[in-house]
């Protein structure tokens, strides 16, 4: 099989296999970060430029690494430095990193769509590092491999999603991809905090984190931004914490071998407390771990590559 | 030929033939960008160090993409966090980076003529990536270099600069690049953007875009800062639009196969339209794209190469 | 022998013998920066993260400098980038990079432990590029090679620190280094900026630099920073240069061949003036030559590198 896709845009477009090709692409990359010497050449002399117009440091570094370790020459931009703020518009801007002949574009911006706009006027291939509350199709990718790694199947699993659903592009492609490969989603948090209209993106919604968590195989926690605060979105944090923080106490309810995940950076004390998130159904530091390995894939795929003798991992 | 410059401060005191040396190496460069592999030995092992005391995100990628495809260590160093904000001197920055055996200095300041006091004080090549508003020389040759390529030939063609030249490095540069190629210059603007003495640059100087545009082959926009708008310069975008903004309306005045050229980043609907910025006529893109192998040129010519068989592109 | 340290934390707690030794594997590092092709292979597929959460240009120049030398592929976070920003604990953003598989973390903080605490927390080695006003211990390093190449010697020789000591990590680490290898150390400044107990540290204190001056074989001047003034720790620039900055006029009392350093950015005309600072006596510039193969010795060390006839360099 060849991966026919040009850009990795959201999990919303993406087929069952081509998601499945995707995260089976990725086993091979996961033990190339485990070799001494970390580095395949399989983009050797190809360009991706890193074009992040919002600040960014786990999924920056995560690509720049991936990048680096498939042998690409890597450039970042960072909005700051941009020259957007001289009013040039993003297709300009676009258009002329794509002039310099570039191979790959990853770009975050807090617009959505904004990458499926570029993936649209560019000829090189577009990866979506996250837009606006859309899509962060390589982090529900991650995930999705993590749980593969973890449970070795998606079909049946119940997978619950909770906190800020309303901001979270995470939660967004993790509904896409888990329910595509055969999983239940409910996603889960205070009514202020879970848009209208959640149902048709095939999840359940439940406001009772307490009542959910026994039947869940999988628990998501989403981070809580304190600046939705001001916005009114919950009363407190610490309310925020009673009602839908991860403690060692709530977790008595859960399933003996529910996995616990979290995006990260964590708000220890508010979402999850640290007996949970270093406790032994975290899978927080494997999701980091993997999302390397699938942000490895990715790139691979886009830059055109096929697993041969020659450059397989 | 060699190239007997260590540095490449200006055009201004280049030769015709040094400059049509640049443009012939350029030539072997625009190839290696439209490689698979994307790159050359030619500076493996070497260091270059983009000092950029101005932001910049088009010119300092042109030239990190040229020094990587040149497979050179690139380091990046802006102003917000450099040393001097600790009250260093220019002359101690630049020392301190000399003596960590740097090959090449690329430096970009707001000051005129900092690019050549630090080549008067480093034993190494330094490439001004603009000084002030006084040169910016690789955008002049690759201005240069996209008319080569378009057209053939420099002798007898009547090239036009519109907009800011007042506060412009890219016209200083251009207007001592086209005319010591042959070409006629003419500056063209509002009295209050053009500077007193524009003659003794060799240019002529218009206040009519109108008059002046059916005589041109070349037609070379510059963008209006807004900022300049509160220090009236001018009294208003849109009446500065009305006169000397490029409109597919005005463009009938001109030649049918003139050339519009454009340094970025562009103020569509300001100095130039949508129509005529993206219409047959524009070699925007080109310009960016040959940037890149101009820069390539330059930094390999100044690393001390010789075109030889193993390295040749 | 091998160097058996997993991390670089402090000169405090290495020994004579081990901080000797990274001085004899730094000599086989100056002479690659002086090769046309200044890149060994040594670290070739493996990742260096510098991570900064304080500004600095000449300290990640040169540690990012040495990573590319070595052939590492090197990832720059600096603070106002970082997620710690979002709230994230150091120990989560450390733990994160981690799980990318980094193979050195080369930390930078404002709070003195922090690199200790995370090298406590993290399986790959951890190097202090300076902790709050705790330790430098690359800066000290390099001061050590560049007096043992100067003079060949440590044994019996005096070396006077003078200006801020208080706040200064580079005076406390070069007291542990320059006293374990047997030389006598003197600090020397206003009270205000000499701690109390600094004898502890077996170095003696002396609040006169014209009485010191004549017995000193190295002078040792640090940076004052002038945003120290409002905080009345001396009463202006110009008394602290009248009694403590050295210039050509009080280096008279110096003996002939006393060894003057800075570990820069100089502040000239207060600590210094130009006549000493670029004088015949001045190592400022080999310091930040030898930085570099000190810095590249300490990464190869930690790396897990043994001098081998294939890697020598």
């Amino acid at each position: 099989m060849k991966f026919e896709r040009t850009d990795l845009l959201g999990l919303e477009d993406l087929s069952r296999q081509e998601i499945e090709f995707i995260l089976t692409t990725a086993e091979s990359f996961v033990e190339i970060s485990e070799r001494p010497i970390k580095k395949v050449p399989m983009m050797r002399g190809m360009t991706v430029v890193n074009l992040f117009f919002e600040p960014s440091t786990r999924t920056r570094t995560s690509f720049e690494l991936a990048e680096k370790r498939l042998s690409a020459d890597t450039v970042n931009i960072s909005a700051s430095t941009s020259a957007t703020v001289k009013g040039e518009t993003l297709k300009d801007t676009a258009k002329n990193l794509e002039a310099m002949s570039i191979d790959v574009l990853v770009v975050r911006h807090s617009a959505s769509g904004a990458p499926h706009y570029l993936a649209s006027v560019l000829g090189c291939p577009v990866v979506n590092a996250g837009d606006g509350a859309h899509e962060h199709p390589t982090q529900a990718l991650l995930d999705l491999f993590t749980i593969k790694r973890r449970l070795g199947r998606f079909d049946g699993l119940k997978l619950g999603i909770v906190g800020d659903i309303l901001h979270s592009r995470v939660a967004r492609s993790n509904i896409w991809g888990f329910t595509k490969l055969g999983a239940k989603v409910t996603v889960c948090g205070p009514p202020t905090l879970i848009p209208p209209g959640t149902e048709t993106l095939g999840a359940e919604v439940s406001y009772d984190l307490d009542a959910l968590l026994p039947s869940l195989d999988v628990l998501m926690l989403l981070r809580i931004q304190t600046e939705r605060l001001s916005q009114c979105f919950f009363p407190s944090l610490r309310e925020y914490a009673d009602f839908f923080g991860v403690t060692g106490e709530r977790m008595k309810r859960a399933k003996k071998d529910i996995v616990v995940m979290h995006p990260g950076p964590l708000n220890r004390g508010v979402e999850i407390t640290p007996d949970v998130a270093d406790g032994p159904q975290s899978v927080i530091l494997e999701q980091v771990k993997y999302g390397l390995a699938v942000r490895m894939a990715v790139l691979y795929l886009l830059g055109g590559g096929e697993l041969t003798g020659e450059n397989a991992a």
